[in-house]
C-alpha cells in the first residue's frame, strides 16, 4: 500500500523558500503570483496493513517538525 | 485562486533524501517500510483567471527540473 504525507509550514511561520520562488517567478514575468508556500511530500510505500495511526506516529516522530510545521496523511 | 504543485523525482533516478529517511524510520522501529520517495509541494496564491497552461509554463520554467523530475498540477 501507498501513503503520501504532506508537510507544509504552518501559517505565519515565514518560508523564505516560497518567498524566493514568488520572487524569481515575478522576475521571469509571471504576474498575478501573490504568494507561494513551499512544503515537503514524501511518498510512503508500506506494508499492507499498516494503519493511519503508524504512518500518523512516522509523521509525530520523524517527518514533520511539529512546532512549526503541520501534515496530513492519506493512504492510496 | 490556489494551484498546488507536485514535483517529484522521476522513476529510476535516485533519491538519496528518500532513502534517508527510509533508514531513518526503520532505525526508529518502523518495520514494513519499503521505499520513500521525498518530492516537494508548492502552493501559489495567483490572480484569478490564471490558466493552467500558465501553471505548467511556471513548472516547466523554474519549478522542476524536467530532466529528472516530474510535476503535476492541481487547480483548486
Amino acid at each position: 500500500m501507498k501513503a503520501r504525507v504532506h508537510v507544509m509550514l504552518k501559517n505565519g511561520v515565514l518560508d523564505p523558500q516560497g518567498e524566493a520562488v514568488r520572487h524569481a517567478l515575478g522576475a521571469l514575468g509571471f504576474d498575478g503570483v501573490k504568494g507561494v508556500r513551499q512544503g515537503k511530500v514524501i511518498e510512503l510505500d508500506l506494508a499492507d496493513g499498516t494503519s493511519e495511526a503508524e504512518v500518523t506516529a512516522m509523521c509525530e516522530k520523524l517527518l514533520a517538525n511539529t512546532v512549526i510545521e503541520s501534515y496530513s496523511v492519506e493512504i492510496a
